[in-house]
């Protein structure tokens, strides 16, 4: 299953809480699309948010974003890996 | 000790051999700086490169980057995580 890691701009002054929420948001919604959020990391100041997923493709990530009501703004595909 | 999220640019059509050199690189000069580079990620088509890290400041994972001939595009702090 490929790895992915997407970006969200815009979150300034996102809030642990507010990082947590979100996660759980996609947790709660990824197994419709066959996807795995791993971890994510925030940037309150910049207002980045990066996400590590695994899962069939990219739009597969992303639908699972959408539903959960914040879509990335940018998703790669890494398939290397150290 | 703060984490940060790195990405460079440019890195198309990155080979397995080629990222994990890099990391080798910058796992060798580390210690100089206090940096601890934990994981990366690459994507060969869009040419970007993810590096995750714990150090005194993004000045000190530059310097790392940089002396290993490779500075990063962009240096994010990310002090949430989950």
């Amino acid at each position: 299953m490929p790895t992915f890691m997407d970006i969200h701009h815009g979150m300034v002054g996102i809030s642990p809480e507010g990082l947590a929420e979100a996660h759980a948001a996609d947790l709660a919604l990824q197994a419709e699309e066959g996807v795995t959020f791993d971890r994510a990391w925030a940037d309150p100041v910049s207002g980045n948010v990066f996400c590590l997923s695994t899962g069939p493709s990219k739009e597969a990530v992303q639908r699972v974003h959408t539903h959960a009501g914040h879509p990335a703004d940018e998703i790669f595909e890494v398939p290397l890996e150290v």
